[in-house]
């Protein structure tokens, strides 16, 4: 096993210019196998090569990105791995085309998620991809289908090795950009909305970060069901979309008060609230709720305030962390359910379950995952900006494809929703101060946007056409 | 308003003998309408005597079980009340059959219920009767309708006025007695079974005392779900009976940690937990949790620790009171409900959805409440004995009936289920040693049992002849 930086990371200046720690990132050191956890097994382990293998073995790399170390968005590096790997019995190895970025993986990046082993590692915990090879046992994939993959992390790779079990076959229509975006947000809301939610016709929900990727599917989700009332937060930018998404009332969070704007609707309070935030917003969560009403907990958003893990915020977060009693419960007539994905790996036959029902709603043609944007592993960290800044409406997705070269000298290359590229460099400002100067030259020196859809012709002509019907 | 003490409890010798301090009871006082609650409207107000009525309405009177101070069993005295109720909007006035007893009866005696409004006030949660006026804008009950009620309290009484929207009309072939079993118990068992629990195919779940109202509704209520396994906490005598009732794994708590039976069988824990306990009870219940389970808890069982008030047992239950933080939740995957039906009082709709629902089920022959026994109003202190002492299989009903002269003098007459009086007498003095030495005389020379079933025919002649089809 084998990791160096590759080429590619050279290209991505970010990198270059907040990099001044190279001792910190073992870029030549083979990761370490103690670093592994005890659950090793159902990790997508970076692909194990032997030493005896003939040349043309050796000669099989692949890019991979790796957290070097705890910190900000420069801590995730593009590097090449050696060595095909070799497949155990049960598992399968995906030639990966797509991967899904989750709010997990940039608490991982800060050291907050503990599912994730210690750095070095690769993180990722969705992706979309080809079969490539079939480990012994495995009966039910065969090499050259297309697969979207649930691991505990180790997807964001150009090539990965996962239990047969962890993925999914892709229905027809699908691309790999919506097949890797569909099983953390999809699978998480669908667990929290029918599982614990235990949601019904008529009955009213409060769906935070509604234009986020969880939010999206929750939306969709909840008008799969008669007459459900949606409240969603988000910023007033992105209210014209997640109303055409589903959501009844939208709610901007920055400037009123969600709890007030909710009980002028729904006076007695709410059947459902999905809460992303954590600490006092839990609090808020607790009291808005209805007699049998459901409050589920599924995240600490509010514990990510800027790029590198701040204490403060963490304390904070800790300090206000909900706690409840039984008696007040039972007076309330309340429930509160806890929700995290990331620690119901060992649950295969739950979460196919809810795999099976969810597909079967995509080919009903009941929900799409909505893609908000698509990086190149190289454009890692912008990525994961966007999505910890909020600018996102949707999922985003980095592509294992090769980023063309005029792309990196260009300019970046504007997608739309991105009128709003003014506010969030005001609000950048704003919110994290003790990164200001750096943040600040980068973001006007070099800010890489996504790949325009026109370069994504080629892919294109792989997958089947009929996303449209 | 009046109320007095009625000859009938004069023949209440349990009550001659512990009635020490006749001044804390105000017999001949008319209760203070300063004690009723904000939400009076809802209660089944002890019907209002007008004092310009003719004399015949004054004339009209009725016996009412009223609690006149917090304590032991001696605290609820029958009393004859004067006066015919009149009737508001709304509401419609319900001769009384039969009444059911809950645990929250239990609780509210000793102080420890704060829904039930300070003495003197009639108890009573639910009852069966037949509507014997209507008042205005009621349309849809009529004179002559058989009906059961569901109340805040106030149903303890031969006579009680009640919102006409919490009654629900009682389906042919169902007993008064059925009928005054049914609401408490089985709406508790179906909102948390089937709203908290979200109950699906081959789910797992335990039952703390399976032989209670709540648990054998909540075991007939799993069995209407496919392949759901049951285990049922209860002493060993009731291991058959629950065992035919349907719960799967009966364990006797008394001799064997639960928690430890429960894994030999089901290794990885339970999808829902039914917790009526408290306490430390609560932590074990949400250790044993699978991912994804649902703990509901809904009483402080604990807490009851002999006949009065037992500062240690409260003391004790709160402070191992179950609290936790959403942290835990989100990496457990678990869910932590709160339910009782007491704070429900408003959700008129939650509720008559629930009744409708069970109504069904009883019509389709899968439900049937279970009567442990039946005993007079006179009775009640015994009554509540048995359901505290957990002596009971099934539901402990209070019936209006006149109790006959020769039974108030006769020695009692066993039922069946009376094997077990040995042990209940050993255990009684192993647990409620403050009380043991008044208690052993009162057990030594009267215990009034239920009256034997032969002696209901008249009763039963009036109701449909249906029950066994």
């Amino acid at each position: 096993m084998s990791g160096e930086d590759a080429p590619a990371q050279q290209q991505n200046a970010v990198d270059q210019k907040q990099d001044t720690k190279p001792t910190e990132e073992p870029k030549t050191e083979p990761p370490k196998t103690e670093s592994a956890p005890a659950g090793a097994a159902e990790a997508a382990a970076t692909p194990t090569a032997t030493t005896d293998k003939v040349p043309e073995e050796e000669a099989f790399t692949y890019r991979a990105l790796v957290l070097t170390g705890y910190g900000g968005y420069d801590k995730v590096k593009l590097q090449v791995k050696k060595g095909k790997p070799t497949l155990k019995a049960g598992e399968v190895l995906v030639r990966v085309k797509a991967c899904g970025l989750n709010f997990a993986d940039l608490m991982a990046r800060q050291g907050l998620y503990d599912r994730l082993p210690s750095p070095p590692v690769t993180p990722g915990m969705e992706c979309s991809g080809v079969v490539e090879a079939v480990g012994e046992e495995v009966t039910d994939r065969k090499v050259g289908d297309k697969v979207m993959v649930l691991n505990r992390f180790g997807l964001w790779q150009e090539v990965a090795v996962v239990q047969a079990s962890h993925t999914f076959l892709i229905p027809e229509g699908m691309s790999f950009e919506e097949a890797a975006a569909l099983p953390v947000n999809y699978i998480t809301a669908y667990m929290m909305l029918f599982d614990f939610g235990n949601l019904r016709p008529n009955q009213s929900i409060l769906i935070h970060a509604a234009a986020g990727g969880v939010g999206i599917a929750a939306t969709q989700l909840c008008k799969t069901v008669k007459d459900v009332t949606v409240f969603g937060t988000a910023s007033a930018s992105k209210h014209e979309t997640i109303s055409q998404g589903g959501v009844t009332h939208p709610i901007d969070y920055r400037t009123k008060d969600y709890v007030e704007e909710v009980r002028k609707i729904s006076p007695k309070g709410l059947d459902i609230i999905l809460d992303p935030l954590g600490g006092s917003d839990t609090h808020k969560a607790y009291n808005l709720l209805k007699p049998m009403g459901k409050l589920i907990t599924y995240g600490a958003a509010n514990m990510l305030a800027g790029q590198k893990k701040n204490l403060l915020a963490v304390a904070k977060n800790w300090y206000h962390q909900f706690s409840i009693h039984t008696l007040s419960l039972i007076q309330g007539n309340k429930s509160v359910c806890g929700f995290h994905l990331g620690y119901l790996d060992g649950e295969t036959e739950l979460i196919t379950q809810a795999m099976d029902n969810i597909l079967d709603l995509y080919k009903q043609g009941k929900i799409k995952p909505c893609i908000d944007s698509t990086w190149h592993l190289e454009q890692v960290g912008d990525a994961m900006r966007k999505m910890q800044e909020r600018n996102n409406i949707g999922k985003v997705i980095l592509t294992t494809e090769p980023m063309p070269e005029e792309e990196k000298k260009e300019e970046p290359k504007k997608e739309d929703k991105k009128d709003d590229k003014k506010k969030d460099d005001k609000k950048k400002d704003d919110k994290k101060k003790d990164d200001a100067k750096k943040e600040e030259k980068k973001d006007d020196k070099k800010k890489e946007e996504p790949k325009k859809e026109e370069e994504k012709k080629e892919e294109k002509k792989e997958e089947p056409k009929k996303e449209e019907k």
